[in-house]
């Protein structure tokens, strides 16, 4: 049997291959039997499955982030597909690789990171591009900006996410330089890279996204801060100053305290790191929820809490 | 003796020339005697002035808004310019030019609308397009566009503020449209143009800038509306839906309701419409409280009451 | 088998007749087998109902806003009814009439509007009387008048519903003309029955009540301000600034910005219209929620989210 | 000379009269020399007033809340009123009637009582009734029913301004009684009369209006609870329940906890009382702002910072 | 078959013992047969429980707050324990004692009051003393004050919970009476005893916890300012200034008035009583937070609501 | 003439001695002559003074922060001492001890430090106490701690302020830690030390207190973390997750992110150094408050914005 991506399931399809349990939740029917509810991910979506046969047995088998080999059906309820599983199995983890269970940004990682090193090099002063470059390279840092989501939920949260967002920011702010050409493009470029850089630590990404107790502690912000006394700490002769404007940027950069910002931003090139990072941020994330939605054949999306609307699906780039 | 601008006066200068009333007040001291408090306005900014003699005769000489022909003495105070009036007097206003005791734009106001309606010119639907030349080119709303401010404060708030703003926003979506293909960018263009323009009729900025009794009751927002009605209406089958698209963008583009918005933006071209009028008012507003604390000699800005912080006041462009 | 009330459905009553479909869920139950839930309505309420069998096939005949031939029966089961459904058959909407599954004012629209009328008529002000009477003898706009409901949910959400309100309101600025007799009744009676007019175009109440794509791009408020800009201008000299005066009533309505109006209320009969609006449709939804909950035997209500308490649910008039 | 009202003074009137001293303030010119900024007023308003000459020795001689008899000339600054002192002398005060130098009511006490009175006999509820006429008769209570005013500032804040409220309000509640026939009348009364009658403790009016260090310390609420245990407690057979309902509508009238009501209104009738409490003053204020300032000739009001507005200073009831 | 407690139930345990019933639900699975849901309390904990034979009859013959004879069998489902219902009988109430199935303080209660007591003595002012002894000693009160909780839900919510709140206050007050030396003890002990005192009517706990008609009426604070009026009334001589402070102290007990204080703390005694009680509630709740999840085996708990936050499980008593 | 306290001074008395400039401003009086106003301190308080002669002149001889020896005249307006200058004269900075003209902490900064020591010792965690000794007896950190305020204004806002803060927390931490004894008493006494230790950074405190650029770009939070890197990295195997727990302690500790804290505490000991902080400050603040004010005469405060109440001026302690 062919392996069918989640996304191109349909009714009645049989189903026999490998998902990642996203979430596993065991719930009691009539009599006291109880059932299974699984969330199953690939790297093009999840799908809810239910499992009713020897659940007490096979729940102790697997965790949630396990991958599972599973065969069942696929039916259609209130319009949304649902798995019912007719046979599970959980896989030696060492055997695949997670990440073709987990959604993918749409670019190669190091295209992007590529892409954003050149821009690096363009950077004029020779500290901040030192100090940014130190960071990119280092091959600790590396690999995990290469994978790291942007958040654990609603914008870029899959895998490259971060450096998909770091790069939209970028090439913003290679155009922001332009047209105010009274700001600072090397502060603007290093607050593009450098504002969410801590989630490589802040967020676990190995089997989906959670936060690290780093994460909870102390958070991304005091994380970057750290990266950049420590990568200052080894650029000779690095303006004590300048690695304060540059930490104030990262601690600014929630735009307001009770968005998590210990400051507000003092100079413009702050101010427009924060303004323009919660831009992309949202572009993204209504896209995704409006994305989401378009299949449906409504009009209208249900309603978004974190927006308190509705959002209109209809693809106005098409139609006007 | 030659005129000078209110920018370049030193302390100790005589001077005697015109200056537009901008406020003028009048206190008691000693013994019951008044004295007369001014602040005078030119192209290139405002000072504050005092006259001590002839107070009430002289007060009841002019009004707010009137130009007079002031002969005085510049005095430092407290590191702040103040003229000392010794004789004043009021100036027909038909033999002077209102607008050379205001402040400019930067760019000459018909450079501007010429850049604008290129832009204008490249969009790819007929209805908009026709819709916002329809409006930019009739004879009572061009001249207005030409010479409104974008604010009665904050941001923009002189002469040909208001086309400056617009025209900063259009190349940003036009840099927008591009980035994220996603979007329509003849919307994008649309919200650029038409989100403020009601300002043309809610303000009034012949002498000094304040609100319309329009502009109070109905406000910018409900007046653009109307202009849509209007020129939709003389253009023939204008699609009704993309008519409300239209006005949607325009009632959404505070963004919030408690910012008086009566709608949420609820599709992207909306919300990029408002977060990027949101930005570039941002940066104009903050780059014109830096640029005037500059001369200060100080490191950081007086308190800022509308952003509740200090701000630097470093050029951080000349500085890294 | 005689037809029944939803109100006056008893524990084990046998059912056999025509409901509205209000809501029709599908769940899943042990084995993968579904249900589906209903909520199924009259002209004097609603009633929850659950089918067990052909649960697939049955789904897949009708949708929201369906007429349903149902046969049941009643149980009571935490002390609410619930109808468990034998059998169900859709019927062509065209044999039916809506209304009477959806419930009524409590009066007759046309009397209501009647009374309505007999108030605009003792208007003073000619042309705000003109305004209203050419707005509600309109062919087009009556009937909606006649039908429309105040709100899709909390107060007056039934046929009729907007009338009773506007009627409610129109008589307390009868009364309040006269006590304060420093307000302009006109402005107050007009206010009274434009505020919320838009609704008869934001709202669809065919089937149910939602909103219309116009009701959630552009709102009733500015749809209201549409019809003024109508109407008035087939009144010859219909005064400018009395044309702003009455659209400022209108987006002045909600009271403040962050309840969605662009204007806060700036003259008393504004202030005074937002404000019995509020207080109108506040009694009127408490009485509803407590008049839902008296039935329970309690004496206090369910946890009340929109109001943040408990209601106490003794009649107060009959107790003292 | 004849004695003028504050409010009937003109530009250049001499003046030789007494008034009420409700600010005093000592303030230093050049030299050092002090002169004294005073407010001084009588029933028809206030005037500011300055004095030059011997103020150290005179500044002593007298306080707030005494009665002077000044000598002096008004002139006009700003377009407003001012009074240059030239002579000041302490009154006795036991030989003035300190009522003839606070503003009044517009109608007299005793007849507002009267008409009060007859609506309380109205009641159908003998407990309520007697509670209330209890209150309203009581020789220490009643007085002083007849003298406070509603507010320190703000609404109805002159002497009788209380009852003034209270019977307007009640007015309003003997129509809603009929309006909203489910709602208990006698309870809507009681809070008309009942809800702010603990401000006869909680401020001090004899010299000026202040707060009493009961009314900082438990307020009125807690005052008006007391009056109702001390009066209950002799009415016998009073019933526990309806005085905790009453207390209720006390402690609730304020509507919402931020705004101080340790309770949120639970029923109706205690709703109605904190809406339409909030209503009348809301209109008496806004009222006072307008009258205020319609004399000076401008079509807006200046920025009024409680409602966060500028109101519109037209007779819309002339003029339309 | 031994009686085991809650807390130590354990997977495939066999009971056959008696419960509280805390809630009761009946709810419909497949065909349309009911299951019933019960959480079962003892003095140690809660269960949740299922029933599903004769739902129907078995749930007509008990209530909320009834005692249950149950037999069946604990069984583990996502790590929490869940008991299968076989058999359960209604116990009459009045041969058992109701305290036995609620938990109860650590402490025993009239170890806790005598040491309130000898900290009462202590205080120097002799009407703070006799009003606060008066209090305790009445024999309506203290059998109260042993019992009640201190809170519906969140911390010290149970039998003793108020005392045990009371007293860890009244031990801090004893400490800041010394570290604070210009703090007036007595008050400090008074508002530690006397803030929450109200409690012991406000709310009902003979069989659970819930609000009483007074408690929704007119709330904790107004009952303890009847009591202070009741009990001082009897102390020849009382002062009445002092009598004020003693109710302002509980008035503003919450510290703002969207806590429902009509009064903010106006003295620093008062404050210090506001501040040192949230305090301890606040050290109570999320201490029981972190204590119910420790056994979860978690790092962190589950997202807190009311904290809106995760909270760290570690014992960092034990770890560092 | 002997020299006098600012505290100790009287109406009348001639003064000719040395006082800080806090802060000078030049206004023009009648006739356009200059006259400048002053804020003068020594280490018992502050005066406002007023100089009339050759203000020009003398205006451009000092600055504030300067010492000046000034010759002049107190006088009493309005209950308030001024001193009239005339003549002053700018001291050599170098020749006088700036901390005799600034308020000092009330006891000795050795004495506090050697009983913080002392509590410190006590810890038994040996790398929390080694890093706390090494922060304290660091030779560079040492004798800012014995002389840095608190606060820039508000609390503890004097030489030796903050010393004086962390010693009152570690007293009630101390007894904290007993009183709740499942809370870790070392985290707590850290908190109490670090939590605040960045102001000696974050603030400058040589010419009056001011914010260093460092505090206004990153502030005492980020400082702090910094302090702990520094001292943990010279400890051998300092355990990574405890240096994460105490910068968490530090990121947490205004409580709540809209005040500043980019973390929410997250477990006991950070909650309760948060709220003994706030505890503290309030506690601090309150007393300058009311202690300032007692002298008025008045029985209540000037209206505090920062708390938005009146307080009262009774010394409750002496009084019951």
């Amino acid at each position: 049997m062919d392996k069918k991506t989640i996304q191109s399931l349909q009714d009645k399809d049989n189903v026999d291959q490998l998902f990642l349990v996203k979430e596993k939740t065991v719930a009691v029917g009539k009599n006291g039997r109880p059932f299974m509810g699984l969330q199953l991910g690939d790297a093009t979506g999840t799908i809810d499955a239910r499992l009713w046969d020897r659940v007490d047995e096979l729940s102790r088998e697997f965790e949630n982030g396990d991958i599972l080999k599973v065969k069942g059906l696929v039916q259609l309820f209130q319009n949304r597909k649902q798995l019912i599983v007719h046979k599970l199995e959980r896989i030696d983890s060492s055997t695949v690789n997670f990440e073709d269970f987990i959604p993918q940004a749409s670019r190669s990682a190091e295209d992007m990171m590529a892409e954003l090193l050149h821009l690096v090099r363009s950077m004029k002063n020779d500290q901040i591009r030192q100090l940014v470059l130190d960071t990119l390279e280092d091959p600790e840092i590396r690999p995990k900006v290469l994978r790291a989501p942007a958040a654990k939920s609603i914008h870029h949260a899959w895998i490259g996410g971060l450096l998909e967002h770091i790069l939209s920011i970028c090439k913003i702010m290679d155009f922001m330089g332009t047209h105010y050409p009274f700001l600072n493009r090397d502060l603007l470029l290093f607050g593009a890279i450098y504002h969410d850089i801590g989630k490589i630590t802040e967020l676990s990404y190995d089997n989906g996204i959670s936060y690290t107790d780093r994460g909870r502690l102390i958070g991304h912000m005091q994380i970057a801060c750290e990266m950049i006394d420590k990568k200052a700490s080894r650029i000779l002769g690095f303006d004590d100053e300048l690695r304060d404007i540059l930490k104030h940027i990262i601690l600014s950069h929630h735009g307001k305290m009770e968005y998590g910002s210990p400051k507000r931003p003092k100079f413009l090139e702050a101010m427009v790191v924060a303004m323009i990072d919660d831009f992309d941020s949202k572009v993204a994330t209504v896209k995704t929820i409006v994305d989401n939605e378009k299949g449906s054949g409504e009009k209208w999306s249900r309603y978004n809490e974190l927006f308190d609307r509705y959002f209109l699906l209809d693809d106005l780039n098409e139609k006007y």
